[in-house]
């Protein structure tokens, strides 16, 4: 990154929610695949079809700007997803795995309303007025994902969790 | 990681935090020597303190579970680690250097509330009422900082940032 405009940071940063939401995308297939719980199978499905709305806007944005869509490797999703790998390999249990994996959401959630929180910022101080629109909606959509995860996590997938074993 | 139970994901992710928050611990000095502002540069510095302390309540909760306080690799507090470090490299520009530390340590603290909030619940789940409370204070003080470092990047950093080059 040689970023020594605010612009340039902007656009770099752009690119790193771009690379991390596509290995979202790859990712939550993979969690729909090894999560016990219905209820949250069905939540990483939903939040998937999000993800691809996320990319979309991301595209628009670059589009906007006269930029090509492109990612940039994302060492911080990388390592949040090594992470849910990690736990998808060793933790045996369907319950303890299903606890395991919210909670791994929910870190890879605050990721992003952290990223989408500053790019807003950013976006308007650079006077990117139509990219601010777009980023929010992707941002309330990251938050109202966590909140529902957080609910799953209270109304029974930590509790059955605690039961096993 | 072979964590079949929910006191021992706990446990594996009290070693997660704990190898987190030493990470900062390295960090934060680092962003203290290159930043600009001296507001940011206070900031940074007093978090240092505040991290201190967060892994002396980490060690008094491993303590109380009659656990050694050991960390286990978090690829999450790496790979947001070597991001700021690869900006620190490469953004040239102090003002937008400043901006870009911000956002990386908001980052930071958004993965620590995530780590702490489901930490949280799930000790009060296990009946670690001890530990709820210290979690509970070191979450609250995760969050505060983020407030702080959102409140200066609004009130400065980011239009000191938009006004370089």
């Amino acid at each position: 990154m040689t970023a020594n405009t605010l612009n340039q940071l902007y656009t770099e940063t752009l690119r790193d929610v771009y690379y991390a939401e596509k290995k979202i995308l790859d990712a939550l297939p993979k969690m729909s695949e090894k999560v016990g719980s219905d209820q949250l199978r069905a939540a990483f499905e939903e939040h998937r079809k999000e993800t691809e709305t996320h990319v979309e806007r991301l595209e628009k944005i670059f589009d906007m700007l006269g930029e090509k869509a492109s990612g940039k490797k994302c060492d911080a999703i990388e390592g949040l997803t090594d992470e849910a790998e990690q736990m998808m390999r060793e933790v045996e249990d369907k319950k303890v795995l299903d606890a395991a994996l919210v909670a791994g959401a929910q870190a890879v959630e605050h990721y992003e309303m952290a990223r989408y929180g500053t790019l807003r910022e950013w976006a308007s101080l650079l006077g990117h007025n139509d990219a601010v629109g777009l980023i929010e909606e992707t941002l309330e959509e990251e938050k109202a994902a966590d909140a529902k995860l957080n609910k799953l996590a209270m109304d029974g997938v930590n509790e059955a969790a605690a039961r096993a074993a």
